[in-house]
């Protein structure tokens, strides 16, 4: 009786951890769509050969090294037929508390959870380097991100190691539910020192200071991906109770997924609102943005906030998305999509609001978090960029970026009969 | 270990409300993308703003007033903390017939699956008035649907309150599983008032009674959003079985996702075939709309006919969208993406055949209940467009219908390197 | 106790098919997004129509008499009103092993996910024969393809009946998980019987033994279309351990996301790799078939290879697709959008690769099964594409393919504004 019960809490946990980790793998498609919808048509065939790649790549390095550094996994790589259900069983009998012990689901579940998130890291970047890196380069910056510098960060916040031995964020009194910084700040500060090294679009900044607007080229696909983003998110945050099977983690579960909504619900209203009052219309990028902005900004702690609170949250975060990308462009940094203010900014945003809401976390424990893992990923991306740049240069030549980075890099446009010249 | 079975049940019950609740959200992408499709390219922008802003705005009211009025909802928003785990088990042991009893699941996950049907229904508007509309008028409406009007009409069905203390529409007979009536209807309702009030777009008749087909920009998107409606629609259907873990609720589940697939089946082919016969042609936007009405005919009741049955109902509907179709269009009522005819006379027909599957249903009841949610969103939205004329204007200028109304609203285009000025 | 233990699973089980059902009802949608995107524009709206009509017809096919030919259901027709809990809690009563005894769930479960498998196999067949077949035909040729010709087949595999009375492929020692062969191959020997039959799109092949390319008109819809291929593929796989409730499945259905979703990657590196070396370029249409061919080569068995060894199936699936597109072209075999080389090559491949980590499974037996599934779909659909050539003709005339086959078929265009006449 006691076996049958733990078998089905065991299968509960297991399905929860893989119905979550689909969705975060569909965010792979949104942050493509996303991207794809906000670069001009010249540049589409190779955002989406980044976007696909991407993902592949990042399957494939977190399997060969990414986990293991992350958290010394090993089982899952033996395949099921060494997994021993009557170890299992036994592993559970030892315990006299039953349910209230460790979680016991399947490694690979765990594995497939987390493997998805590295990728939700690295589509961060593909967004704001769009229109004129080199697709190797790019590709090959993937490998040394979702294989190494994702993977150490990671080590220190959910693996719980120490930071090169000297100390140990969650003594601290950090705390990051789902990733704001650990996944989305990190991946900005990627993208960040990329920009940096890169430079902005030929022609994006006036001689005089004025920014020029290179409208994307398909706004219904940038919706789409917003939409599917929001969707995926979800997982992101939801399976990231990492247990399902009892009341109070159920409970856990539900907030999580009600305050997700809530607060990708109150960045979009606050951004579209901003954007009005700021330009005069209602400006649909923002709104996307505002949206994607109270997500990230929820992602530290979605669980411990009442509904209204996540709506603010998110609200909060739908108004600084705006200031941030106005700000970027003042400072000349050209991010395309916007991915370094929704996922930079945003996600520093969501580390600094846990403590209101969760007593057992610190603002210091925040702060010296935040900086710990943007130190870490923007100096190591900035020297790994730095290296491709000498090595293999990481931008296109001024006539590809003119002609378009399609037919240079893919040979093939993403839609040959559609563009009218303009 | 009967506590520990009951925290099983509770987690599997509130963990499929969550993914039904997601996959309803997962219709606003679907209708933004089916609308997007089928208005021209220089609406486009706005249309997509009006479907994320009006999910948004849906969230929050709901948050903030409509739970309230439809279910006098308190506990969700204290936010986890105070669910006390004790106290749900003791309220669990004092029942003694255990499983039997009332559904037991998290609070949460209630109001997560409830929010996302208001959006559904605020969904529907935006279709319907799409291309002449002005934007903040429609978002101030959308406030006043999801805060009050659709609110207070569900708290007389599913909440079970009486009709302003007059009668109790459960008593009467009526029944309406998913919502063919107050969720569709209720929308078309709304929407068909608003179209009375605004008028036809510039052009859409002719002096003669000729109809000019306003073909819309992207059947790529048009096809997406109606597949996405169809998978969104397994959970708004089968969420609202609103208990899964039992035999019984298993299988009533199982049924319904299996009938809401085959109706919307049964609406396509009957649909193309009706469209064959009539115009000579397989005309692809009757195809989708008889899948969506197949899909809002089987929701009264999609837990009772046998499959067979539900493939028939849901031909019924395929048949009927495309002459209600036609017969709006004689009635120069022009709703763009057929959003009335779809969710109003569909959502109509859906009710009226509930008895026959369903004993404990009268047709009285359900002409009652379909009278009673029509006339109250019809004249409450009446009062509320007509109040929006007078004070913002609902109508864009008509020079800015001509040019579209993405420029004059949003200040961006949809596809800005495309049009070819046709 | 006992029951309600028992009344858990059952509808854990069942809530599991249903969550993966819906999950291969999605990859209708992807079908239809990645075909659309292959296309020219002028042929859009028709293989959209297509792809929906295709769907509904398969659900209803297989519901009239599909099943039944298959599996010989008889039971969820009759609706859940006489689906009698005492009677599967006697059944279930009987059995003294309690879990470890046969899957208990939804008999409503089994058909939804299913039916929806049958619609995967049709949809492999609109994209090869792309831009040229008549609608109805295809239409027609789905009737008897989803209705008998797929369904007998399964019943030899899944259903364990004989092949005509002579063997049985299960006692040869064949095994096909999740349908590499049973659906992928199956529906690319329909397709190709079909496009033998149809001939090539006029100009594709040149007097000089040249291959014209004819680009597909919306690579972003392709690329989604992928995505989604993707994440339903995990339904496809994910369910077909058929039950996930004890220790043992749960790890099982755990090792089978993460090994499709490691075998989509590595496909999808290892063609763009080859497409690199072979073309100079990051051929994203290359990219898209490699993730696909690795989806479909560890689709006959994901269960019991090693994530590593999952990676390195898809890889080669990766790299034959893009041999077998190169193939079929110099033999003039014209398939827009390389499904047979997708679902047939890397289908074959697929079950030829089972043996190397199931033991169960010999190489004659599944060289015995691939025969037996190739040559009865692609004769009895070679006869059917034959009468239906002679009674309906199968071929648009050269005008209406010159002018695309939207306006003939489909009275629009899918792009009325965007096409600049290239």
């Amino acid at each position: 009786m006691e076996n049958n019960i733990f078998h089905l809490q065991y299968a509960m946990d297991t399905f929860y951890f893989l119905v979550c980790g689909a969705l975060v793998m569909w965010m792979a498609a949104g942050f493509a769509m996303l991207e794809a919808g906000l670069v001009r048509s010249k540049n589409t065939t190779e955002i989406l050969t980044k976007n696909v790649a991407l993902f592949a790549i990042s399957c494939i390095m977190y399997l060969v090294c990414g986990y293991y550094i992350m958290y010394d996994g090993s089982v899952f790589l033996s395949g099921i037929a060494d997994v021993d259900v009557d170890a299992v069983l036994g592993d559970f009998a030892a315990r006299e508390d039953g349910f209230t012990g460790g979680s016991i689901y399947s490694g690979a579940s765990d594995f497939f959870f987390q493997v998805v998130f590295v990728a939700t890291a690295m589509s961060i970047v593909s967004g704001a380097v769009a229109e004129r890196m080199k697709l190797w380069a790019f590709l090959a910056f993937a490998v040394v991100m979702t294989g190494v510098i994702y993977p150490l960060e990671g080590s220190w916040t959910w693996g719980g190691a120490s930071v090169f031995g000297m100390y140990t964020l969650g003594d601290l009194g950090f705390s990051d539910f789902a990733g704001s910084g650990i996944v989305h700040m990190a991946g900005a500060a990627a993208a960040l020192a990329g920009v940096l090294l890169l430079g902005a679009r030929k022609g994006k900044y006036g001689a005089n200071g004025q920014v020029n607007a290179f409208p994307g080229a398909n706004l219904p696909l940038a919706t789409l991906g917003t939409f599917i983003l929001w969707m995926g998110w979800f997982g992101f945050n939801g399976g990231s109770v990492l247990k399902l099977g009892d009341i109070g983690n159920a409970n856990a579960v539900a907030m999580v997924f009600l305050n997700t909504n809530t607060a990708a619900a109150g960045g979009a209203v606050a951004a579209l609102v901003t954007a009005r009052m700021l330009f005069g219309k209602a400006d649909l990028t923002m709104l996307l943005n505002g949206a994607l902005a109270g997500l990230v900004a929820i992602t530290a702690e979605p669980s411990t906030p009442t509904a209204l609170q996540a709506t603010l949250f998110g609200a909060i975060g739908g108004v600084l998305v705006v200031f941030s990308i106005l700000a970027l462009d003042k400072l000349k940094i050209d991010d395309p999509v916007g991915a370094i203010s929704v996922h930079g900014t945003c996600g520093l945003l969501g580390l600094l609001l846990v403590p209101i809401t969760n007593g057992d976390v610190s603002f210091s424990g925040q702060i010296i978090g935040a900086l710990t893992i943007f130190i870490w990923v923007f100096v190591a991306s900035l020297v790994v960029w730095g290296i491709l740049k000498a090595v293999l240069g990481i931008r296109v030549s001024e006539e590809e970026e003119f002609e378009g980075v399609d037919l240079a890099e893919c040979g093939m446009e993403a839609y040959p009969e559609f563009t009218n010249g303009k």
